[in-house]
């Protein structure tokens, strides 16, 4: 049965684990369609996990499953789930990387996963990926209910989302990615900015970057110019046109960028 | 329907931009086979795209249609166009990309992308990989005609390809491309090296490696040892066996390569 | 016609080799799933490849074609070869990649590769793996049987896989991968150490770090704690939970793991 079986890990492609995952999947469904997100997170980043997980699952087929392994606590009591929304199911451990998926599909129903027939043989306490979600994900993608391979749960782990706040007039927002282009994308969607600023004249502040304008291309500045502008996921980001800006100005994931009417 | 697309992008796998473009595609084509070339050609370095795609695209099977996102100008008025060869479809930005492409295919037909029904819901203007190119090329992959996604244009964006020449009688030649094991290749051809040589004793010199021996592979040399060989690109490359040619010389792109009758 | 071949190479994926291999084998079977076990061995470490094939190869559909390009001898007399199991295929050359393959399947039938009907058109004396190994693994998927394409022949070159000892009443093991998260994987495997320790009390040694205990889960450690634990490949490992066990001890591949009954 065909159907899309996404993966977005911690592991790296220099050893052979997510080889060894995508055998697993291959043998439960040999015509499953296994889509590579990124193996590159951070190690054990569950935050990053988290992001582009956001910024991407949207775009894949109705019925695709999301598989997630960034899994520091693998082995422990942490609960391997699985999670479905109107049009996705999503399989990983419950330590926050599905964080931004519950805030975003308040419809989430969250199973854990129980049902031992629809694991691996041998489950190890080293890499559930293989043993535990690579299983239950082929398996989905065959169209065996979650509700058949886990029993419903109330709630699930969660991790901070950091949120913009405002305080003596200024928005004061954060650095939640730094792009491969070193592009600090920001926690500030075009609404939030807009809502504050509201047609008036501001100023945007990060590091030792200042700007009064917002660009609608990277190239709209010169070459070696930072600017601010709405990227593709939505929300603000710090770039230097043709340049890194995170090298450029110092700064990374958490650094604070002030929004000010002036 | 079938088909295939290939990527070529300087995305890197860090992000989830690869996975976002994937996820388009499959929406549109679900039957597609997706065929990652490389995401981490040099972060905006139109000629390392060029060359990459150059080395590979006739690999391909009949049909297979090319998608390459190195796009520095995302956003501006550069074009987004369609290229059809006789064999191929070529989809991306009108910066030099596909100048290889141009030379080695006379009959290519170019294309400006303009029929947006073809493109997704929304463009921004920092992610026209995700929301112009990869749905074109999905659409192209079910067999929409390129001529009813653009409108057919005279000339296209080329950069210079940079050429071997012969100067008092030397000729001098540049490194175009490192690859991952240090490999100095040049844009010497086989066929240019030969009409210049006519079957001399020569000289080939880059830094301070020269020799009087063209090698037919790298294990013919010491472990250790520099060498000239025409690499399977078949141009010149300097090489060291079992080692980094690049490290061992300090040289990269752009470096003199000279070749003298002696 | 549908079938599975890996794909275990040194390449790296910022040139454009493994993009022509899978051109290449999409061109004779357009069919065929084609999986990346991974492309980042370290340059020429041929004993890196054959671990990482050995830890994945058997997770996958039976009838997969496992090809393998870590070829330091392209060019030379070493021979191109394929082998049989009674389960998988395999296809690379004979430098010793195949040695755990080998030792695992004393069933094992090799063939050279000889019939050069089943190579690429062109063959180059330095990228067989686009020009035999790619090719002859698409018409190994398509069914054409190994002993049309090769001759078999009785031996085949392996590398000295290192075995743990004991001497004097000590088990010494050695460090035989890092992985990307810095765990030290040994060749100690579960048998041996319990064979050895026969349930008495014993003490695990590697660089500075001594422990008594094995440990489940990387997690029951405290994070930034040492640990000794049987990994996803069942062999002894040392780690650092949360933590890169490998920079923290500055120990590699090849370091001493020493266990005595105490």
């Amino acid at each position: 049965m065909k159907g899309f079986i996404t993966l977005l890990t911690d592991f790296g492609l220099k050893d052979g684990y997510v080889g060894a995952m995508k055998g697993v999947i291959l043998s439960i469904n040999p015509e499953v369609h296994i889509v590579d997100i990124t193996h590159d997170v951070g190690s054990q980043c569950i935050f990053e996990a988290a992001f582009i997980l956001y910024t991407t699952y949207s775009y894949f087929p109705r019925g695709s499953v999301h598989l997630v392994v960034v899994d520091p606590g693998v082995g422990t009591e942490r609960r391997p789930i699985g999670i479905s929304t109107k049009e996705y199911l999503f399989v990983g451990p419950d330590n926050g990387v599905f964080s931004f998926i519950f805030r975003n599909n308040r419809d989430a129903v969250m199973f854990e996963l129980v049902n031992e027939t629809y694991f691996g043989k041998m489950v190890s306490q080293t890499f559930h990926g293989r043993d535990i979600f690579a299983p239950v994900a082929a398996h989905l993608s065959l169209g065996i209910p979650l509700s058949e391979i886990g029993k419903e749960i109330r709630g699930c782990h969660t991790i901070q989302l950091p949120q913009p706040r405002v305080s003596e007039g200024i928005l004061e927002g954060q650095v939640i990615h730094k792009d491969r282009f070193g592009n600090l994308i920001t926690n500030v969607s075009y609404e939030t900015f807009s809502n504050f600023v509201d047609n008036s004249p501001f100023m945007i502040k990060l590091g030792l970057f200042g700007t009064h304008v917002v660009r609608s291309a990277y190239a709209e500045a010169m070459p070696g110019e930072l600017l601010a502008i709405f990227g593709s996921t939505g929300y603000l980001e710090i770039s230097e046109s043709m340049g890194d800006a995170s090298v450029r100005l110092g700064m990374g994931v958490g650094g604070s960028v002030t929004i000010k009417k002036v």
